[in-house]
């Protein structure tokens, strides 16, 4: 993820990643702020690298109706873009409104997906419901669990919509092998995301951990993945002040050394 | 609960809830530190105060076998206390082991409630489970929902083992509601606690929120609690380092009056 060395913009992300072997790259909205998608996207494949996906689509509640369509208009946008950037897919981060209730939430989640769900397919761009940590109820995502991405996936029966599962807001649910295999089933696992949960966590949102630094058994995740049929990327993905702070270069040598450790 | 006003001491707290007119209160061994717990429970009911509960037991998993027999004895020592104090019930955060396998904490949870329960029920003292919002599963409680808790009650049948429910863990879950109400089913619905979850929140132990100032909706799930026929105490259970260092008799007023308008 473009994200995960925050500090190299887009240019110099792709062209380290691509010295280092790595064969591909998801792209955040804010890495290509000011620039042309088509021509950002040619500048990745020219490199050798993949584009895997859009980060990120969603934020559907809103509080009001006309903030509400407005992010069914954005989402629409950020689809145009994975189309223009040459993305196979869109990342939603649901989203939720602070103090609504969370089943109020879920149903604008709902009606966001289905309101958009006819675009993607039009552009050939999947959407991947990415459930978040429960932690983020409050204010980022009320989609809290795989089982529930699944249950809203089910609504929808499509092929344009899946599942982007991520170790750090998964790991704890003791449901999580039967989840990933009924996604396998289902045909709904569309990526993978990983970094690590330390302890003590001091930051609710940027205090990730390097792959191997924290307590989620990440390769025997990935073995479930893998058993369900999934075969894409294995996309490490690090929010962290820490090392966004440290030397990029030497942090990416530090990602594929744990990468190839531990995942 | 004594700890939501830590600063006091047991017998100014006490004094402090039964001017309050306060009807019951949880004690926290800490507070009982140094004291007879039988003259203690004595103290609580000559104001006029019901023991409600005695938190907290639990925290069974742990690396050697000699740790886990350790915190047996010592859920043992608890019981005993509960009994000399005249608490009805124990509360059990079942603990985690950093970086062991979620399923093997769970294993050692269920077979230190198997070794402890006995002694419970000798003792006519009940033990709640209290699951743990999934954000403390690396550290504090490898059981994250009220339906792994429903589970490990299944396992042991007995009058004696129940759940829980603190709507600062459980709030997120979209199961929530029908898990209480297979709890009050089951029978196993023995307390519930009240505080709120603040946006944003800043710390991952300290930082809970006095009701009405967060985003939980508390009268929502009190009125799931009491249909599913549970008549216990509304049990208000702040950890905030901010209303910790507030004047604690002007802190016990504005917990009275934000439970009665949002409670």
């Amino acid at each position: 993820h473009t994200l995960t060395t925050k500090p190299w913009p887009l240019e110099e992300a792709v062209r380290r990643y691509s010295l280092a072997g790595v064969k591909g790259v998801t792209v955040w909205r804010e890495a290509l702020a000011g620039r042309d998608a088509a021509a950002a996207g040619q500048l990745i494949r020219n490199h050798g690298l993949s584009v895997v996906s859009l980060c990120r689509g969603g934020f559907f509640p809103a509080d009001t109706v006309e903030r509400r369509t407005w992010a069914i208009d954005e989402n629409r946008r950020c689809i145009d873009e994975a189309e223009a950037l040459g993305a196979p897919l869109v990342v939603l981060v649901c989203g939720a409104v602070t103090g609504q209730p969370l089943a109020e939430s879920r149903k604008q989640i709902s009606d966001g997906i289905a309101a958009v769900l006819p675009h993607a397919a039009a552009a050939r761009v999947k959407l991947a419901i990415e459930p978040l940590h429960p932690m983020y109820a409050a204010e980022r995502s009320a989609v809290n669990t795989v089982r529930q991405a699944r249950s809203i996936c089910r609504q929808f029966h499509s092929p344009w919509l899946g599942i982007a599962i991520d170790v750090y807001h998964t790991w704890w649910d003791d449901r999580l092998r039967a989840d990933i295999a009924a996604c396998g089933a289902e045909g709904t696992l569309f990526a993978f995301h990983l970094c690590d949960w330390r302890t003590p966590t001091i930051d609710f949102l940027d205090d990730r951990g390097l792959i191997g630094e924290g307590c989620i058994p990440i390769r025997q995740i990935r073995g479930w993945i893998e058993g369900a049929g999934f075969s894409g990327f294995n996309e490490v993905e690090i929010f962290s002040r820490r090392l966004w702070a440290s030397d990029q270069a030497q942090y990416l040598e530090a990602i594929k050394a744990a990468y190839l450790a531990h995942a």
